[in-house]
């Protein structure tokens, strides 16, 4: 079990942004190549008035500012010079990270999606590193327009990019869901009803959606292998690649988000390794387990993993010359 | 469209403390010297039971803790060693951050303000860096109160002073003022609504203020380009000179505050540029756009700034020796 | 007055973890000594589904991860190092920070608690740093079970152990309790309150508890003398030494928790030596006071406590290379 990708939340909405440029993101890629990282996940285009790249799909839809840098264009450079692989994402156009899913919002959702995701064909379609699609939209369970949204998108974007693969990453509606959503009415699955949810989902978007990552941060510690076992059997029916989205930020501090404790992390990964998960993405590398983070904790998490995977990787010395 | 100036928060009361001593402000200083900043701003006198100069106005008010530094006494040492321009502050005498405008506080802050300005030109007024005067209130509309305060103040620290320069810094009555000021009945003022409201207060100041520099941060990017307009050409009626007061911390995050991202800074300054503003001030340098910060991102933050003024000012290299 | 003592917060609930392993811990150590800290003194024994060290008592009780260190030995092999003395910790088995003082469940606590000083005698008792017990339950007010656990616990500890002195370190019920506590309904005390609380709690517990040490967060600072004057008067008289925890965190800012402000240590220093207490220990060193801290404030506050102190130590040099 290994974290082989990462997520790029260079475009956030609740995360600190860390000013760095393309010199700084140069260090950062080689340090995540040094952990084991192959694999670069963009986790949205766009986020409140601002974008990843000066896009004529979503700068047509509100106000939006032009890019000092093109991020897509600068991740898939980056990803070339490091071999790597880069997938580019798609938009949530509602305000906030939940969308009310009546017919006519996900209806727009997926009108505005195709539109964008042959934007990026056209204008990044032929970069080497350019290997997949992650569909942004984050959900928990079959709400209406749920597979239609996937299965669209999904379908959209691979029969335009010769079959590239397609990546969502869901959470668990689980006991920190509602913490997490800041929706205390945020209804909590058993694993069972989890499962049940997930099947009709599974089935339904099998073919449009090639490999999915759960978010394992919203169940609790002791109940995080059940949920992870009951998913991956269910990929498995409808041949979806199960990974696991292992989140290196801690939920459970009084502010929002510190890098996570190791141990927590290291419970999580032997979580999904006991699951029959072998592969790890984490959201995310560049704040929570960088040497380069803006919190130094997180130089530590990437030693512990490190020394973990018996890597030579060191983040710099520990200070001790007081 | 330059920074040429910051406010001192050494004496905060919602900004964590960075505990510096002399030397490390020295090297503060330097590094706003070497960014382009020639004005430091005090924000304040005192805040809770803290002073920044052990003062017999503030301290016959309440139980304070004799200042272990003179601040007033050591900001002024730099701002001579580094040619910068200090502005001496007045006092928030009513807890928290906003006041009642009711007659009777509002009398009561001018009568304390009025002897802190004695005491202030009394202890200071003689050192060659004392510039000008900062009048601590933040107000957004015309209360009652607004204009006596300012004018009054801003009169009589003209009048003991020789004239010296008056800056105040008000802020948007915006989208974000609700959550800026923990008041969710803060009524939001559209543009037309601002200008009638500092039309007034503009007009009635006018003489006992000279400089404006409204908090930037308040109203949506997309819209702050109207407010500044409509600021400043009211301001320009009435012989106010106007700045901005380009917050270098970013509101929309979820912790109180980290340094801003670069993209937004850059909009804002972009912003200020097109209604015709040509000096910004920061609220502030030291935690939010320093190589010297808590926050590693304020560094960067820094990088970008002197990389858009093609400045060769760089804060330490990033650390790559993983 | 001097800081001769820190807690070791490395099981924490609400503190974010820094991630360390045994060589930065050393380094810490190291760190820590320079600043005269000769007492180390483990939180709790578990915190969570987390455990300090593979506790048969704890891990029975529920599901639980095996801790990757053995963090009591660990603390033990630095501590004798280092030449200083460790406290070892009891557990709180109640969910959260406070428990309901029913009859049933101090009991439990009770029970729990002493089969688990029976386990840490056991694996650890011979260790030449083991010279003490800390007994973790944080109480501010003579409810039913509090003298009841404390004379137990304390005098069950203290017989295993050829009588080992106990600590505790209760907290004020003051004018930020109820934010602490996150209940809004916390009674405050007054001091004349408090004092008959805890006369009656002192004389309970007298002989089975040797040192009390009082958080010195929840009170205003400038009532903070009184409170601990009228503690330490009746420690006095029940033969209780008495130490004061001198918080490191900043209780006042919008953010759990940043390092506190040196000018308001410097204040409740003051206070506990005008309140005649000679000793002082700290919550917590490796978070707020270190040069190794996560947030590099705490560093300043080393300097600024080493300064005060006519100390050599110094953290690493100012970064003044931009």
């Amino acid at each position: 079990m290994r974290i082989t990708g990462t997520f790029l939340d260079e475009i956030s909405f609740d995360i600190p942004h860390q000013n760095w440029g393309r010199e700084e993101w140069d260090c950062d890629f080689r340090a995540m190549k040094a952990m084991g990282i192959r694999r670069v996940i963009l986790i949205r285009a766009a986020a409140g008035n601002f974008m990843t790249f000066p896009s004529k799909t979503i700068g047509s839809r509100g106000t939006f500012h032009r890019p000092p840098e093109d991020l897509v264009e600068m991740f898939l450079d980056l990803a070339e010079k490091y071999e790597m692989e880069f997938f580019a994402p798609t938009w949530h156009s509602q305000p906030g990270n939940c969308i009310d899913w009546s017919k006519a919002q996900y209806r727009e959702e997926i009108a505005v999606n195709r539109e964008l995701l042959d934007e990026l064909q056209e204008r990044y379609g032929r970069r080497r590193a350019f290997k997949g699609w992650y569909l942004t939209h984050e959900v928990c369970s079959n709400q209406p327009g749920t597979v239609e949204l996937f299965r669209e998108l999904g379908s959209h974007a691979k029969k335009i990019s010769g079959g590239k693969p397609t990546l969502i990453s869901p959470y668990f509606a689980g006991v920190k869901a509602a913490a997490a959503t800041l929706d205390v009415n945020a209804p909590v699955l058993t694993p069972e009803a989890h499962a049940a949810h997930w099947n009709e989902i599974f089935k339904a978007i099998s073919g449009a959606v090639d490999i999915v990552a759960f978010q394992d941060g919203h169940v609790g510690y002791a109940e995080l292998e059940t949920y992870l076992a009951v998913t991956r059997n269910l990929a498995d029916r409808y041949g979806i690649l199960c990974w696991s989205n292992i989140e290196s930020f801690d939920r459970d501090m009084p502010w929002r988000f510190p890098p996570i404790k190791w141990e927590k992390f290291l419970w999580k990964l032997e979580s999904a390794e006991a699951a029959g998960i072998t592969e790890g993405i984490t959201f995310e590398f560049s704040h929570f387990m960088s040497p380069h983070s803006m919190y130094p904790s997180a130089a530590r998490l990437y030693d512990q993993y490190c020394r973990w995977c018996a890597l030579p990787a060191r983040s710099r010395m520990f200070r001790d010359d007081f």
